[in-house]
């Protein structure tokens, strides 16, 4: 198989999925999806003992459920995995130099990898080394949080936007859509994978970032002036990066996102928690390449870059108390 | 006595000087003089009884020394002080709505009040309330602690500028200047109290600012990239505001202060101790009124409007977590 040559065509109508980093969020589809009837194969790292013996336990606002140990095929070593027809890629942005190890052994012929990582450059790094016909990029509008090995709790929302890296709504996005929709997953096709991951990192850059910095949910930070003021100025200056680079957002989505997060109450973010966590930062992905690309089109972006050099001390200072 | 009336002339040979708010600062200069023969009355409040059981312990860079109990006189109440004729103020400035209660009842003739409070805007709460002519202003460059009730860690440093709020190098300022100078206290006359306050918030700004933020002492700030980046934008904000406000500060001012700092290693700002501890933070006087100059004279500060803002949201936090 040349893994970097491929037509994007249907997958087939019954396919093997394999989740590589079934943390929070690829254990939650993952799982919706083998509930569903789909073949799902979860490739593990530090939860594996713990799922072998105990199985999952999902607490989700869409309704509990529990998956026994033996119900769901789990896997350590991404060669016993075998070749998947759709590789779902849910790790951490900061292990992407292991997406050649982790998915390579999973790449056949026809094999479509949908990356649903957060922030930017995940579909360039699987396009180089796997090729961009290959590659779907999707964004997971959820609130959940992996609260222990093979325990995941589902406290909100739950859409995934998702297309093809090139071309966004294909018949094979279509296809992939259709499978999360029967799984009982909200899920709509992007017209252009790039102009979901702007949207969403609208939000993401403010919460995520100012979340972690200052160990905050959302709550806190819009429910008070000093907080929707940084919100606001960081989503300003996203909406202006975004346009730099040919996205052109709604100039209402600011303040869009800023009455949905009321809605969403004391949510948070992830990186809130990897910071309590003590694990490293998703800092690149999320504030460092939109950083990049404002540098590169000359867009002052002040307070990104305060808020990216800020969690930049903080990562620093984690990986010197928690090596 | 009219409060608002007096003619700044010298002050006795062998002054009364009261110390308003002996923390760390107040009370390591206040026991210097006291040492050297001054009669020097303290105000205390939450560390009155301890200081009365047990007098002071002073471990200081300069020799350490202790003021046994009865060896100094310390006060609860300022009515009981009696008049002085200098009265220093070194209450943290978040205490300053206290100011006239406290400073009011040791208010003779020809007291002067000098105020060695962190940040802008004590000299002229002082005026309002007591007259400009009263009002002396001073800063002091050290590196000090209380680390519990009447007991204080000096670490390094000890330097004081002073001069007369209005006037400058007054002879006024040269007789309190000489009196902290026979007390063993490095002490220079300032030819401008203002200039003297914007030079040294070119330093606290992102010391104490960065540092409360992230906990981190000084010596992280100036060891990465990330770190001396903030500080050098930080920095040069504050130059530019001070010049709008009509202090010209030496162009290799941040540089200068950047080395001293890294001579200093890792030292704890009193920003980051109050965080630390629970204690409100000295935002409006060190950031706020800073940031309002900025926007009265239209300067672009973004960066200081960013961390006024996180550390507001910080100070809300810590005010809600510690009530």
């Amino acid at each position: 198989v040349n893994a970097r040559s491929m037509k994007p065509g249907p997958l087939p109508e019954r396919p093997v999925i394999a989740v590589v980093g079934a943390g929070a969020v690829g254990g939650y589809y993952g799982l919706r999806l083998a509930r569903a009837g789909f073949e799902v194969r979860f490739l593990l790292r530090g939860d594996y003992e713990a799922v072998v013996s105990n199985g999952w336990r999902v607490r989700s606002v869409a309704g509990d459920f529990d998956m026994p140990p033996g119900s769901t095929r789990v896997f350590r070593d991404p060669s016993a995995i075998g070749r998947a027809d759709l590789v779902v890629v849910t790790l951490k942005a900061t292990a992407n130099e292991d997406l050649g190890r982790l998915v390579g052994p999973l790449v056949g012929e026809g094999t479509a990898i949908l990356t649903l990582q957060n922030g930017l450059g995940s579909e360039e790094t699987l396009a180089e080394q796997f090729g961009a016909e290959r590659v779907m990029g999707g964004l997971a509008f959820v609130c959940i949080n992996r609260t222990a090995p093979g325990v995941i709790e589902h406290l909100s929302h739950g859409l995934v936007k998702l297309g093809d890296f090139v071309g966004g709504d294909t018949p094979r996005a279509r296809q992939v859509s259709g499978w999360f929709r029967a799984a009982g997953i909200e899920c709509e096709v992007l017209k252009s994978v790039a102009e979901g991951r702007w949207e969403k990192l609208v939000w993401n850059i403010p919460f995520n970032g100012l979340g972690a910095l200052l160990d905050a949910p959302t709550d806190r930070l819009v429910g008070c002036d000093a907080g929707l003021r940084l919100v606001r100025g960081l989503m300003d200056e996203v909406v202006r990066i975004a346009a730099s680079a040919g996205v052109s957002l709604p100039p209402d989505l600011p303040e869009f996102h800023i009455r949905r997060t009321v809605k969403m109450g004391a949510y948070q973010t992830s990186m809130q928690i990897d910071r309590r966590m003590g694990r490293p930062l998703e800092i690149e992905a999320i504030l460092g390449r939109p950083l990049k690309i404002a540098q590169i089109n000359s867009i002052d972006a002040p307070l990104l870059g305060m808020l990216y050099d800020l969690l930049s001390i903080v990562n620093i200072g984690k990986d010197i108390r928690v090596p």
